[in-house]
């Protein structure tokens, strides 16, 4: 089992995914400044995860403080919201738990400062395991999609190591693969960032599921030669009509899928969905530095003069997903979350 | 200018593509079997600049030889012949340039042995000097298409470095700037080799060419946004319906370029074209060594364990092609060049 997050007596440590594959590490966090440091550098990545890890960050904060009342921790708190808020502006698990983590702060101020600690490390604890719950739901439907034989091609990570455990696009796959469907899982490595070969390779390895890591690039290629039965993709935030932002490239894999008449689904916990936003026009897309671009691994691939363009996400308008697939079901288009 | 091939006393010296960005490193060559090597490596890569080297290649075995005469020294190409020839399958101008040069030994082959093999040389010096000129020509005719103030997309580099100099696909693009009608080109950084970051942005900066480079996965996302007039590639084979092998993802661009509605443009010497290849179902696809998707620049981006489908090249059907741009002039479909 794949434990990307876990806290231990008076620390978080979270599994570095910078170093993944060649070495596992794990780091330890007791401030939470360098949890925010962690999700800005991608130590811990993938939107659920990111939820996870911020919502302890607002627990170490709290250990932090000096206060001696509720209302005064409450104050040394905001430091840390703003701060875990301002590290990646995309997913939407990131506020969704900051919300919670100050509402449960909030609402329970009276409390004695330890108890008020211990509130608050037990909310960061219920949002892990009800993440980790979601994605055993939501990988069960999922799986309930996905034919006998099956070879499914997927963009980034949102497996395991992007969630509580378990994971959300993988998730599905891990549950159709423990049912025995899946004949082959075409693995994107994904740039800038090899979130594919990096992580949802190692996480296939880890498993023994059949896979075959490719160049993204050749993903259309793959689709032609009618080697591709259906796409699963996570997704960093949905708006209220279905749009979905997530990786960069789920959008033009989703329009490959299209083009080749091979369905393409989003997996996500139903929080993904941010009614807030009517569609994907307004998603803020995070973009990253040109350093992402210009190497990889710490090798130099391009000229330094080079402009570039990075952006970490993209929009995948609503009528390219066949069904989004979340723990409360799935839902088909024309999308309604209400 | 960029000089990628030239012949020089008795040696023929290569720009080490492998090196580049970082590093302008020429490699002298004074046996055919190390132009082998280097066309195997990539020292030298592009389908018209394979054709030129290989030719020169010849040239070099034709000089190795110790013949007497002429049909002891065309038993001695056979060697050169076969061993060029096995180095890479896909582009056509290996084998068009091959086919040459055996053609001019056996003509020649009453010649004394110095003679034809200055007369060889001569005929490796025409094909460069010939592929330099249909670069030229070419570039000229695509330019007309270009529109003013274009933002052109490009992927892989169909530039001087994968030519004789001046490039097929670049080739238009720096006929087109020369016109002052380029706004600017997006250039596909093209994993696995990463040819558009480590070649084409060496030469957009070279030559002052306002550019940006993206990671693959972001083309989709850039036509998207509206930010693409048209896409121009070039091409290692074309078949007698227009169906075109070129470098991986190439196909997913041309996918991508008809959902957007955005022009899809083949660059590439009319000795591209092989007649004898009804479809691109005809055209061998060669497999490169997963290790070039298990890292980059020698670092380990993936799981030792996993397994890689690595195709160098794929097929765009001759439906997603808009125009193919030779020195000959612009075709457009239904293709026919005859």
């Amino acid at each position: 089992m794949i434990t990307p997050i876990r806290w231990e007596a008076d620390r978080l440590l979270l599994l570095d995914q910078t170093l993944l594959p060649v070495e596992e590490r794990v780091r330890e966090h007791t401030r939470w400044r360098d949890v925010a440091e962690s999700i800005r550098s991608l130590v811990v990545r993938g939107a659920p995860a990111i939820g996870c890890a911020a919502a302890f960050g607002v627990a170490l904060a709290a250990r932090e403080s000096r206060a001696r009342d509720g209302e005064t921790l409450l104050a040394d708190l905001e430091e840390a919201f703003k701060g875990l808020a301002a590290t990646r502006p995309t997913a939407v698990n990131l506020f969704r738990a900051l919300d919670r983590m100050r509402a449960v702060a909030s609402a329970h101020q009276a409390l004695p400062v330890p108890a008020l600690q211990l509130r608050l490390l037990g909310e960061a604890q219920a949002i892990l395991e009800e993440d980790l719950a979601a994605n055993h739901a939501l990988g069960a439907h999922g799986a309930d999609l996905v034919p006998e034989g099956a070879r499914i091609l997927t963009h980034c990570n949102a497996g395991a190591l992007a969630t509580a455990g378990y994971g959300t696009a993988v998730g599905v796959i891990r549950a159709a693969h423990e049912r025995g469907k899946v004949a082959l899982v075409w693995v994107d490595e994904t740039r800038p960032v090899m979130q594919g070969s990096r992580l949802t390779a190692w996480e296939m390895v880890k498993e023994g599921i059949p896979h075959k890591l490719i160049s993204d690039v050749a993903a259309g290629f793959v689709m032609k030669r009618g080697e591709v039965d259906l796409v699963v993709t996570g997704a960093d935030r949905i708006a209220a009509n279905g749009d979905t932002a997530n990786k960069i490239g789920t959008y033009s894999v989703a329009v490959l899928a299209r083009h080749h008449g091979v369905p393409f689904y989003v997996a996500a916990p139903f929080s993904t969905i941010d009614a807030s936003v009517p569609s994907g026009a307004a998603i803020p897309i995070e973009e990253r530095d040109a350093s992402e671009v210009r190497g990889t691994a710490g090798r130099q691939t391009a000229p330094a003069e080079s402009p570039v363009y990075n952006p970490a996400f993209d929009v995948t308008p609503a009528e390219l997903i066949t069904s989004i697939i979340t723990e409360r079901g799935i839902f088909r288009p024309p999308y309604s979350f209400t």
